[in-house]
């Protein structure tokens, strides 16, 4: 049996999507990170870095989303939620999720949580400042170049789309508008129509 | 035929010594960051992302390190660069390059490129301050938890050996003494006794 200890504010909501459209049996645990709670023993003791998501299988705790996506999707093999038998497809899904989680997620992380790099309450004033416009960047760039559409994919929906979902729904609060990007606005709201998709806008 | 866009000074070389490793008859490019090349409408061309490495094949252009380490390992399954066969254990090797991709990588970026997060300058010194301690600290969990011995993944050699050698060659210009860190250390140096990684070595 599969857990996921995740959280409606973060990342770990596409992990939480993959594991409802695969169609895995799971246990979820939500972990309270306006509490902190990802930094008690109790979850550090399931994730040494303090974050969300951790899955845990019968064989050990996997991190980091790229990961967890892939392989709900590799062990899901008749959801159909990644290209498995073309590497070269697969290749452009993983390098859509890393790009999503070297840039884009710490894009917005230097608005939430500048401290990680910063001790100087300036500088960490000078992150939140330029955040916004490098997430307008980078959607610029998800938006002309990497969406083929309706989904990431073209006409397969794969993990990457649960993961671009959950991202830019983190947008507005930097007060930009996913409208901005046609696709992805429309990737949305296509997906935001499954009940499964609007089960997690309700709980965020 | 592949070819690999990659600079000496950059994560890429953990692509080059990849396709080395598995055999790969591919063609190098050397992209001169120095002098920004990799902005220049050319190269532009191939990676509007203005980054290195990327890896041109028949289909189409690869970008992001963990997704071009992945497909080398795949598209050369003799090499056995990755645990193909077993879905979890691929998945903590993609959780391992994920880290580095999402969490190192960046950390370093602070010191070398901290322009891209604030444009005050008092900033960009706050933000290389704090990078050497946060290396150490990730490099202190990659020792603790993350390399089994005596590579990454225990006794395989993975594409991960060839990434975290690559960036923990990073540490000594932020001041860091990698033997501080006995386990990557010692991975380093029997990396290094094989000629292809002595050849990036020599060449970086």
């Amino acid at each position: 049996m599969l857990t996921l200890y995740h959280s409606p504010i973060s990342c770990s909501q596409a992990s939480r999507l993959a594991l409802d459209f695969a169609g895995a049996e799971f246990r979820e645990v939500k972990v309270d990170l306006k509490t902190n709670e990802q930094r008690t023993p109790a979850y550090l003791a399931i994730n040494p870095k303090g974050r969300v998501p951790a899955l845990a299988t019968d064989r050990g705790v996997i991190t980091e989303t790229p990961a967890i996506l892939l392989y709900i999707a590799q062990t899901h093999p008749g959801a159909g939620l990644a290209p498995l038998d073309d590497p070269y497809a697969l290749a452009k899904m993983n390098e859509f999720n890393a790009y999503l989680c070297s840039t884009v997620h710490p894009g917005h992380a230097h608005r939430t949580r500048p401290e990680r790099w910063a001790d100087d309450a300036a500088a960490q004033d000078a992150m939140r400042a330029k955040a916004p416009s490098n997430m307008a960047s980078f959607f610029a760039y998800i938006e002309k170049d990497l969406v083929k559409g309706p989904w990431v994919m073209g006409e397969q929906l794969t993990v990457s789309d649960f993961y671009v979902f959950t991202i830019s729904g983190w947008l507005a609060s930097g007060g930009i508008d996913v409208e901005d990007f046609p696709k992805v606005a429309e990737l949305r709201r296509r997906m935001a129509k499954d009940p499964r998709a609007a089960r997690v806008l309700a709980d965020s």
